[in-house]
């Protein structure tokens, strides 16, 4: 099946937002087994609009369309595919039921060019918003069909995950279930990586297995196609198995896990706290760990000791260890990592310093050069990394690696 | 002059990568004058890649392609316009000299493949590359134009700046000189915006006058033509000048600052220092702050409070205030800020404390509540914000909001 997407909106023509709709669309009709051949883009103008749906219809199977399904004038998606196809639009009342629904939620009342979103073209299948007001519509018409999916990325997602698979699964059942696992591996290079699990990859038929390099981690994609969900479950699980036998811990995570959100369930199971003490990062460690809902529970709190008198009189690091090894250097980060842990009455202690760039470097210390100090249950350890970029890269790697080795640090407790 | 953006590559049909190309080019090419109306994308795929040229040659005057020219047998795209156009590929020496040079320069030999790049259809402009090895070309014919350009960001950008826009400007000199800027308001709504400038947005011709509502601020772009860039320019000035006159301090910055940019200059040069004592921010105002280079010479540091323990016994709030007035409130933001600001010896201290959620709330504190407040050489102030969102778009705002005010704050010393 081979299916085109179409972005609409004159913003996306203009180059005013990026689009992020169309590569998680095709991401996820690439894995559900469909071929995702073309994708236009075009602005809110009806007869342009409509040329490039007809010569979508003409090459493509399946053509989803986002946005343009808004209460306003510029709004044309539905009635240009309605014009296209001879179908009437007519107000579906369901829908403005559960529109009406939205606004008395909020203590509003619905405005009346809302009413808009509710004219749906004749003889459609009408898809619920669960994250908004715009319905969206699916048109089946001589063995092809149209999708018009809202703009909204939330809205998007959550129709497609919800309405519109479960659509494509009961009309091409033939095509059999497909399932997908995204491993997410940290700390080992792309080609030592492939070198590891290569005869894996190379009898690889199913389930298939992609590597995919992204900044500062791999993704080992696992996709299984069978006629039952278990039996690709089970294949997946297998080839899981054996690939977490060889990679061990550089694999942190799966599919949508951040490496903050693996910390902190983590740290919440095994009952741990953590203070931090964070030189080159500025508090972006601190910052990611509290992006997670509930971490209070385990984040005590940090001290951003940016300058040599906040590490000497507020974390405590002895005169003596600033003089003769200075603020960059593992003698820092380890008295960083658990002068803190003892002040804020912390399990575990991170210690972060370096040089994030472009300037601050010296002779032995280059750019890039970061301390990690990790201090708790399990003794202190440190690690020295050689990060190369920009400086806010730099920062970001750094929070990556600090994170992983909290991760690996509090696996052993 | 209609322009259509194609890009190529199966890892874009894929969704393994986002496309950022296409919107740069559009919001360059608009900027000059030229109206980009369509974008597509297409497969390395030799039949569907010249339906998709034929189409666009069709509709457009401008075609500009990104991406296979590389040296391998999937990078196709000079070919398929070589073919469309009937012009026969000849290697070109110029392109081989730059390409051997480019490989004996990093002291290696030139792979054959590379020859391939060097390949260009007859009649053609090449447009050197000085970020890489692929040659961009320029086909002409009929009053059309394809402009074939280099997938990789850094090569196309450079490429477009350095020897597309020229060659537009000499082919269309017709159309002018393009000047634009953007001023960045913060903390107004944009319908409120709407009104303060609305007489002259409806009287606007030259410059022309766009707002454009992003995440916490609005852009207001101000684009401005004319035979010579020195008459655009003064237009520009002219305008923002009555702009500025009515928006004060709203507008925090022009083009691409950003704010922690725009604070950390003014904290230089105001020889002023800062100190942070963040809750649920978590430490994300210092590390925005200290995303910029040198931001050590004002950034002291800071701590990040998250447990009531860390706010009383390091911040110092005393405990009658947590008890009486709860850990988010205006008595508690205000000891934080003046407790961190004498601790850390700072000019200015800041106090950040509310409910990020989706946990927290009580009765009378609903999730989204912040507290901010500033301590300094001009006194202190609280204010207080119901921001709406998720865990991290309220983070995200509460430090919009934080830096703003210190920003506001500053300017008055």
């Amino acid at each position: 099946m081979i299916v085109e997407i179409i972005s609409t909106g004159t913003e996306l023509l203009l180059g005013q937002i990026v689009n992020t709709n169309a590569p998680w669309l095709a991401q996820q009709l690439n894995e559900l087994g469909f071929s995702v051949v073309y994708q236009s883009t075009v602005g809110d103008n009806r007869e342009r609009m409509s040329q490039v749906f007809n010569i979508a219809l003409n090459r493509a199977d399946i053509v989803i369309t986002s946005g343009g399904l808004g209460p306003t004038q510029g709004d044309i998606t539905k009635e240009v595919s309605a014009d296209l196809l001879n179908r009437k639009p007519c107000l579906h009342q369901p829908s403005v039921a559960r529109i009406e629904k939205y606004f008395s939620g909020r203590g509003i009342a619905m405005p009346e060019s809302n009413l808009r979103q509710a004219m749906i073209p004749a003889d459609a299948i009408v898809l619920d918003n669960d994250q908004g007001t715009a319905p969206g519509v699916i048109l089946e018409e001589n063995n092809k069909i149209i999708i018009h999916l809202p703009g909204p990325p939330s809205e998007l997602k959550a129709m497609f995950t919800h309405s519109v698979i479960p659509y494509l699964n009961r009309r091409y059942s033939t095509q059999g279930i497909i399932v997908s696992r995204v491993l997410r591996v940290y700390g080992i290079g792309e080609s030592s990586l492939e070198a590891k699990i290569q005869d894996l990859v190379k009898a690889q038929v199913n389930p298939t297995i992609a590597l995919l390099a992204k900044d500062s981690e791999i993704h080992i994609r696992l996709t299984a196609k069978s006629e039952d969900a278990c039996e690709a479950q089970k294949a997946i699980e297998s080839v899981e198995r054996v690939i977490r036998d060889r990679l061990g811990n550089s694999i942190f995570g799966t599919d949508a896990d951040s490496l903050e959100m693996v910390v902190g369930q983590l740290l919440r199971e095994k009952k741990l706290t953590v203070a931090l003490a964070e030189s080159c990062t500025g508090g972006l460690i601190s910052s990611r760990l509290t992006d997670i809902a509930g971490s209070s529970d385990y984040v005590i709190g940090g001290i951003v000791c940016y300058s040599n008198s906040v590490k000497r009189d507020f974390v405590g690091v002895p005169e003596e260890i600033l003089q003769s090894y200075g603020a960059v250097s593992e003698p820092t980060a380890l008295s960083m990592a658990s002068n803190i842990k003892h002040k804020f009455g912390a399990a575990i202690g991170i210690g972060v310093t370096g040089i994030a760039g472009p300037g601050g470097a010296v002779a032995d210390k280059p750019v890039g050069l970061v301390y990690i100090a990790i201090d708790g249950p399990k003794g202190s350890r440190c690690f020295e990394f050689h990060f190369s970029g920009h400086r806010k890269g730099i920062k970001q790697r750094t929070s990556q690696a600090a994170l992983f080795e909290l991760q690996r640090y509090a696996l052993e407790i």
